[in-house]
C-alpha cells in the first residue's frame, strides 16, 4: 500500500487481509466447539471476505489520517476493520428483516442455510431452519467486531474515546434500523422521516461515526470530531439518496439486486416521498399510481411505468439535486477544516466516489 | 445487602438495581434518535427488568468473591450485571428461532411487537414485524451487554482477563444455540450431542464462564479458572438437566412455560435420548410412541401419555441420578479448591438452588 495515498482498491485490499487475519484466527479458535459450529463460522468468514466496498473503513482510515497525518499501522487497520464485522450483521439481520432474497449477487445468508437445510433433508421448516441460522450468524459478526474494539491495541486514552464513539454507531444503526422497519409498516409518506432513518442508519453509520472513529483513535480532538458529524450527516444522506436512486433505477448487473425490489418492498425512501409529494401537488394520476403499486407485487413492466413516473413527475431531478447540494456542502466544510491536506484530497476522492457511485 | 454473605434474594436485587440505572441512563442517552425507538429502548428494560433469577451475576459475584475474600463494589456488580444484558439477547433471539409464544410467563418479544402492528393497524405483515422488532431488540441488548463490559471501571490487567472470558462466552453460547437447532433438525438421538448442547449453551454459559468472569475480575488465577471450568461443566449440565426435566414434568404455573412445549418442539434433550435409548433396549412401543409423538402437535391428554411413558421406561430417573451424581462431583471439587471459605458455602447454596429449582 502506497503509504502517501492509497487508492481506494489498495485500501480496501489492506482491511480486507486484516479480516482474512482475524476471521481465521477466529474460526480456529473456536474449532474445540464443534465440527458442526464450524460451518458458522466460515459461513461469517465466507460472507465478509465475499465482497464489500470497505467503505466504512476507508472513512476511518481518512479520519486518522485527518489529525494523526501518518499512515496508521497494521493494528489500527484492523480496529478500523471492526466496522466490516458490524455491517456484516446490520446486512445479515437486515437481509432477514426485509426477506431479500439476494446480496451482492449471491443467496442471502438465511436463504443459504434454508438451502443446507433442504438439502439434508433435515425435519422441521427449512425458512425456520434457514432463518435461525442467520440471527445467529449475525450475532456472531457482531460479537466478533466487539472483540476487535475490546483488544485493539492503543492506548488506554485513545480506547476510551474510542469506545464512545463505538458505542454511539452501534446504539444508532439499530435505531435507524427500528426507525426504517416502523416507517415502512406505519407508511409514512414525509420526506422527514425518511431523512431521520438516513441520518442513523446510513449517514451516521456509514460516514460520520466511521471519520469520529478514526480521528479518536489518533488524537483527542473534540472540534474535529464535530465538523466530521456535520460533514458525514450531509455526504452520508447523499450516499442514502444515491443508494435509493440505484434501488429504484439501477442497473441490477451491477448493483447485485434485482431492479424494482424497493418498489415491490415497499421501502420509504425519500426519493419515494418526493415523488408522492410531487404527484399529489401537480398530478393526481400519478399519485394514484404510486400509492396503490407501491409495496405491491409488481410484475416488470409495471416496475418500468412507476420509474418513469417517478422520473416524469420530477422526483428524479429532485433527488440528484439533493445529492448535489449534500455533496458541495460536505466538502465545503471538509475544506474549511483544520485537518491534514493529503487527508483533505482523499476525503474529497472518497466523497465523489460515494455520491456517485453506480454499485 | 450484608457483605458477609447475602442471600439469593438480596443479591439479585442489587444486580437489578444496577440493571436498572444503567438501563435507564442508556435509553436517556438514545432519547435523540427519536420517540419512535423510546419504544424499543423501553422494551429491552423492561424485559431485563421484569423477571429472572440473575443467576448469572451470582455466580460471577461468588467467583469474585472465592478469590478476593471480599465484597465487589458497585462499579463490579455493574461489569458482572452485563451477563444479564447478553442472557436478553439469548433469550429473544432464542425464542424467535424456537417461535415461542410466552417467556416468563408473558408473551414473548416477537408477539408483543406483532401484537403493537396489529393493533396500529399496520401495512404488511405482523408476524415479520415482530420478528424483526425482536431481532433488533436482541442485537441491541448485546451492543449494551458489550458497553458495559468495555467501561468497567476496573484496572487495565483485569480488563484484559475479563475481556478474554467475556469473549468466549459469547462465542461459545452462540455455538451452544447453533448446534442445538442444527441437532433438532438432524433428528440427532444421542446423549452424546445433546450434552454437547449443554456444555456450551448452558454450562459454560451459566456456571463457568460466570464463575471465570467474577474470578478474573479479582485476580490473576489461573489455577483456579481451571477448577471453576470443572466446576461448571458438571453443575451446568446439571442445571440444564434440571430445566429439560421441568420442560417436561414441571408445573407451568411456576415456570411459566406451557407444559409440553419442549415435547411439541421436539427439543433435543438428554431425558428425550435417555428415553429413547431405555425404550429402544427395553420396550419397543414406546420407542414407536416417542418416535411418533415428539415434535408433533399434541393434545394435552397426548403429552400425559409421553410423560407417563418417559417416567415409566425409566428416563426420568436415570435423569434424576445424573444431576445427583454431577452436583456432587461439582461440590467435591468446589471443596477441594483453594478459595475463600465463605464463597465455597455461598457457592453450595447456589450449586443446590440451580440442580433443585422448581422453576
Amino acid at each position: 500500500m502506497d503509504a502517501s495515498a492509497p487508492s481506494a482498491v489498495e485500501l480496501a485490499a489492506a482491511v480486507t487481509e486484516q479480516l482474512r487475519d482475524y476471521l481465521g484466527e477466529r474460526r480456529r479458535d473456536a474449532a474445540y466447539i464443534g465440527t458442526d459450529y464450524a460451518v458458522l463460522t466460515e459461513a461469517v468468514e465466507e460472507f465478509v471476505l465475499r465482497g464489500g466496498k470497505r467503505l466504512r473503513p476507508a472513512f476511518a482510515y481518512w479520519g486518522w489520517r485527518a489529525v494523526a497525518g501518518t499512515e496508521p499501522g497494521p493494528e489500527v487497520l484492523r480496529l478500523f476493520s471492526a466496522l466490516e464485522l458490524l455491517h456484516a450483521c446490520a446486512l445479515v439481520h437486515d437481509d432477514v428483516i426485509d426477506a431479500s432474497a439476494t446480496r451482492r449477487g449471491l443467496p442471502t445468508v438465511h436463504r443459504i442455510f434454508t438451502e443446507r437445510h433442504r438439502a439434508n433433508n433435515w425435519h422441521g421448516s427449512s425458512e425456520q431452519f434457514g432463518l435461525s441460522a442467520a440471527i445467529l450468524l449475525g450475532d456472531l459478526a457482531l460479537v466478533w467486531a466487539d472483540d476487535v474494539v475490546a483488544t485493539a491495541e492503543i492506548d488506554a486514552d485513545a480506547k476510551r474515546r474510542v469506545q464512545q464513539v463505538w458505542a454511539a454507531i452501534r446504539t444508532e444503526v439499530l435505531g435507524g434500523q427500528y426507525l426504517d422497519i416502523v416507517n415502512e409498516s406505519s407508511g409514512s409518506e414525509t420526506v422527514a422521516s425518511a431523512l431521520t432513518v438516513n441520518t442513523y442508519k446510513t449517514a451516521s453509520y456509514t460516514v460520520s461515526r466511521p471519520l469520529q472513529l478514526g480521528a479518536a483513535a489518533a488524537a483527542d480532538c473534540p472540534e474535529i470530531l464535530e465538523s466530521f458529524h456535520e460533514v458525514g450527516t450531509s455526504l452520508g444522506i447523499a450516499f442514502q439518496l444515491r443508494d435509493d436512486v440505484l434501488g429504484v433505477f439501477g442497473d441490477p448487473a451491477v448493483t447485485g439486486k434485482p431492479s424494482g425490489d424497493d418498489l415491490r418492498s415497499g421501502k420509504r425512501t425519500v426519493l419515494l416521498a418526493e415523488a408522492l409529494e410531487l404527484a399529489e401537488r401537480n398530478d393526481p394520476s400519478a399519485a394514484t399510481l404510486l400509492r396503490t403499486s407501491i409495496g405491491t407485487d409488481l410484475s416488470d413492466a409495471e416496475v418500468k411505468d412507476v420509474c418513469r413516473a417517478i422520473e416524469a413527475i420530477g422526483a428524479l431531478a429532485a433527488v440528484e439535486a439533493r445529492i448535489d447540494t449534500l455533496t458541495r456542502r460536505a466538502l465545503e466544510i471538509l475544506n474549511a477544516a483544520p485537518i491534514d491536506a493529503q487527508a483533505k484530497a482523499g476525503l474529497t476522492e472518497l466523497a465523489r466516489l460515494a455520491a456517485n457511485r453506480s454499485a
